[in-house]
């Protein structure tokens, strides 16, 4: 997964500290731990730009992860303070793709880089929901 | 909690084994995470008897747990085996409550006594499922 | 479980959100996921007072919930935010008690109120840590 | 991940029913559960081979997870019955890859397809455990 993320800046993040029951009995997060750490940062991404995924589910449009591939540098320990920091690209017409970066605070080592595809889903069709595609792909800049 | 649960007999019991990703930092068993052995143990004797917890949601009508009482006995540790067994009683006229208790196995010592008692809701209101009420508490027997 | 919070004052409060994958299929908080908020909760306020949960477990000296009480009044939904505010008494010698509300923000409605009774033990063996007793009950306000 | 797979045969299986508490608020399996599913199903097959995770870890000797790539195919729903099949296969010196598909049962569709790569640590170097090449890599049948 060289390369994939822009090493420039990042549009979102989202701070945690990790709680006690987060760890196994290795002492270290727990490596499906980090999958929920990266569903809350996206949740928190998309939430940011107007998009609420429980809300939209209501109406019966979800969004569903489809892969994810993610690289484990790094334990984190009880109590350690650490952020996603994240992009959203688009692959082919319908994926969404989030890069997601967890960097332990303060001394910014990287814990884990993963790479989050998903597609919006509706009447067990793939599309791409218009909200989405407005929050995060209209060149309205120009 | 001594006495609320019959020493004769249980109506029903579901067999575990602790899986690692279970256990806390402290090398045993979450204290959470026996509440989801207990519920996954309540939702298999209310399957055994006709009662689809998932089903009812999808038809608006809700299970929900108003409270619980736990005693923590004996802690349990990578790789145990151990069995839920429980009875159901009614309080009052709309309150179900599931005496739990759990054993570690082989050697049947007791690891947890619980109570948890619940109601079923419909349209925001707490009422008593036909369903419920037959399948544990007509005197069908007489 | 009435009159056993004081209505007065709460000696600590931790703040958190609901993350949406702790909600389960009814669309609500799972009850299992509450005593994993109650637990962080208590590890902070320990925290606050110089008690370290991980770093004790390392020095062979473990803090072990003995019993669980909780009354669920109301449930949390995606991304609601809520405070639990506690207090800590000493029953017996040995035992420790968190005295545990839930609260919704910010409208301040009664979420869940929990009593969590706790031991500290030390070779097998129940014992009152020193610096537990000291940060806690030691009456060095006189 | 196309071909990595043996689709010839796997060397061990481990059947598995979803539990109510893993369904999220879409109503089925949270994405992160599936790591839970896959790391317990290594677990059991390493178990299989006289190798004890929790024994190991308490040896000083662990076995970390460094990389993970999944596949999301199909939503597991309440109730569901399904099975981990899996290989574990060798990468360079010091990588055990496994190869874990996981399939709904009765109807055998494809749910899930990852790869989880990890290595043996001790003293915070990585090695190849005795035990691991012993019993996945010897080539004691010639």
């Amino acid at each position: 997964m060289k390369n994939i993320t822009s090493d420039t800046a990042y549009q979102y993040e989202v701070a945690f500290q990790v709680r006690d029951y987060e760890c196994d009995l290795q002492g270290v997060v727990n490596n499906a731990v980090y999958l929920h750490y990266l569903e809350h940062a996206r949740h928190e991404f998309l939430y940011a730009k107007g998009i609420d995924f429980a809300g939209l589910h209501a109406k019966g449009k979800d969004l569903v992860l489809i892969r994810i591939e993610a690289d484990y540098k790094l334990p984190l320990r009880s109590r350690d303070r650490f952020v996603v920091r994240m992009n959203i690209i688009r692959e082919g017409r319908l994926r969404l793709v989030f890069l997601q970066d967890l960097y332990r605070l303060p001394d910014e080592k990287l814990v884990l880089r993963a790479k989050a595809t998903g597609v919006c889903v509706q009447n067990g069709k793939p599309t791409l929901f218009e909200e989405v595609n407005r929050a995060f792909f209209s060149s309205a800049s120009s």
